[in-house]
């Protein structure tokens, strides 16, 4: 057995595990699957929005001279000469003393330049009594109001908004071009694991990481595709080896043991960039590539492979998906309710509870336990240069649920 | 055609809304599908994590006692009698002056209480140099040291995090019963309306409200079925009276004119609650119920229909999920760089941008502009009592994307 001759900083291996990770072509998909989506390319509109002068309030399209001087005590009576309602064609004219009752959203006559809302009139016998003046242009959206013909909608590598989607129904863009998800194979290895779904029994113990990875990955904006191999050198070789990744990433088997054979073989067949960091948890993490694809090995303790994961393969799958590359948890600042102890040369991922107290340092007797991340509510970075906090110190938590009051 | 009498204020219109709606029942989902959903019923484990005991790091099971005194200079010889490797029966004995070769996650023979890490060894020849001590229960997780038989491991109600999957794989839980999502049926109606992917032309414009809808209520952890029908009411009557949604939103035909005939039929085919809220946009809103469904008649103007999906919908469908009831944005709290503008009377929903100078209003010629928001960084809303803010006024904004830096 081999220890670790030197542990890489954790900077450096995010540089490793980022560089020359890029954001992935587009792939055109429908308006009903955009949302939360990331636009490649700017957009611009095809059409005038509104295409045509619209009634923004039920009421009558009015010439608005014919209403000046009419009030509650002195309305003035317009002959109703027609109907608009959504859809159907603007009546051609609108003479002088007439109105035509209308709908919101149906189109505004050429003649009229107004709309009276249906509240300032009263309607009998088909006349309109008016009760109150409409101003010229009251209540018409103009042709191009919201949108004209060339103005750009959207820029580049905007994450799609639901009122975003309906924009673009609108304006009638559709299919859409999005960032195409990064396809992220997740391997996991080890006899001794059983399904997910399957009851632990005897030595045998259930795969937690795939599930918990492929969840990852999906928040992360990826397409995960789980491999679960046993320890045996060709199954690793050919799922490691094999096309159709964006992303590989390998939970187990990653650290200098003499079944941890994954370092190996991604040196073999491509490159090995880092092996080891100076972290804790997480050390035995490793980061490579394969034709082009970026591997992160990522050790098969669970709150190890959550937390190598989170430094390591989500800002490139992010990067990748065309999304913001930081913790994708919301960050608070509060002061310690107790002192932080970390070691000076390595980072440490300090699970926190967080309550109105402050933040308060889970004891945890290992890395193993996985309840130690379900338990908390969220954790703190501690820098390498750092000896950790003292109590009362302000530092900033990023929470694993942001749904959480705190 | 008739003006609205009376608008009933936002707090009552949402109370109208909420009330009856209730958290749903539970489906069962396997563990690939409940990320993100929430827990019906604690969940206790019914077995011990780990199971056996258990090496955290590579190197060799040993009897501690046998490496007292050992150091780089003068290290003491241990019997290599074999290997422990994980998924295998543990092996049943370890005699004095004795080392098994073990990997992390293996289980830990009965007479050996630790693992001497590899990187404080040196194996040559059947035999390993002990090159430091190691204390009595170093690098062994006891049975059910992360969590025993019988442990609550989550509480009703919570949201399930990727970590959260991945522990309830290592107990075994599965399938998980989760909340069921709400069936959303979302009805728009316009004679006028194209489908989204239509080109709009003439006066015929394209549906841009079924789209955004569907992504809202995708959001708040519905599920979402689109239902177009033209200007008709035995079509708008069989779509909003047939069995199968647990909630009903309505987008157009929701005011006082005389095609507005879904409160109409809301009030005949149940019960209408609330037609006209003290708002802007949006006051054209209903709320209604039928066969038990909560129904949310939201005007079809496309910002309006947002908004009023906000302030009513989103509630209602986030609770009946389980999820809660808040605005789910981000809200940060900054001063204005210039007035805000209400009238008293009606709660208003003002679009505002936000850069580091601090919370702009956009100036908007009207509701029907769509662009508003998504141009808007988010929105502030003024209370009915208020007239508005003054320039400089500490407000409080709900952010569209949490992702946007600011």
């Amino acid at each position: 057995m081999r220890g670790f001759q030197h542990r890489v900083p954790v900077e450096e291996a995010q540089e490793a595990a980022l560089a020359g990770a890029v954001r992935l072509d587009a792939e055109r998909v429908a308006l009903d699957a955009c949302a939360g989506r990331v636009l490649v390319g700017e957009v611009s509109s095809a059409v005038d929005v509104p295409p045509f002068r619209r009634a923004t309030m039920d009421g009558y399209a009015v010439r608005a001279e014919d209403t000046f001087g009419a009030s509650a005590y002195s309305p003035l009576p317009l002959a109703i000469v027609g109907e608009s309602l959504p859809g159907t064609v603007p009546a051609a004219a609108l003479e002088t003393g007439s109105a035509l009752r209308i709908m919101t959203g149906a189109p505004v006559p050429d003649d009229a330049d107004a709309v009276l809302r249906a509240e300032d009139a009263t309607e009998r016998a088909g006349t309109v009594e008016v009760r109150a003046p409409v101003a010229v242009g009251k209540n018409v959206s103009r042709i191009g109001e919201d949108i004209e013909i060339g103005d750009r909608v959207f820029a580049d590598g905007r994450r799609l908004l639901p009122q975003d989607v309906g924009l673009l129904a609108s304006i009638g863009h559709s299919p859409v071009a999005v960032v195409r998800r990064p396809a992220v194979r997740v391997i996991v290895s080890g006899d001794e694991l059983l399904a997910p779904g399957d009851t632990p029994q005897g030595t045998s113990i259930v795969d937690s990481n795939s599930p918990m990875l492929a969840a990852l990955v999906e928040r992360d904006g990826g397409a995960a595709e789980v491999v679960r191999v046993r320890d045996d050198r060709d199954a690793m070789f050919t799922a490691l080896g094999s096309p159709g990744a964006d992303v590989i990433v390998t939970a187990g088997a990653a650290s200098v043991g003499t079944e941890d054979r994954v370092p190996l073989l991604v040196a073999e067949l491509g490159e090995l960039l880092v092996h080891g960091v100076a972290m804790r948890p997480s050390s035995p993490t490793g980061v490579g590539r394969i034709a082009g694809a970026p591997v992160l090995i990522l050790p098969g303790n669970p709150v190890s492979c959550l937390v190598a994961y989170d430094f390591f393969a989500g800002p490139v799958i992010r990067r990748m998906a065309g999304l913001p590359e930081d913790w994708p948890y919301r960050s608070v600042r509060m002061p310690l309710a107790g002192r932080l102890v970390s070691q000076i040369g390595r980072v440490d991922y300090a699970r926190v509870r967080v309550d109105s107290a402050g933040v308060h340092p889970l004891a945890i007797s290992g890395a193993s336990v996985l309840s130690s991340v379900t338990r908390a509510s969220g954790f703190v970075v501690v820098p390498a240069g750092l000896e950790g906090y003292a109590e009362g110190a302000d530092v900033e938590v990023h929470l694993y649920d942001a749904d959480v009051p705190i």
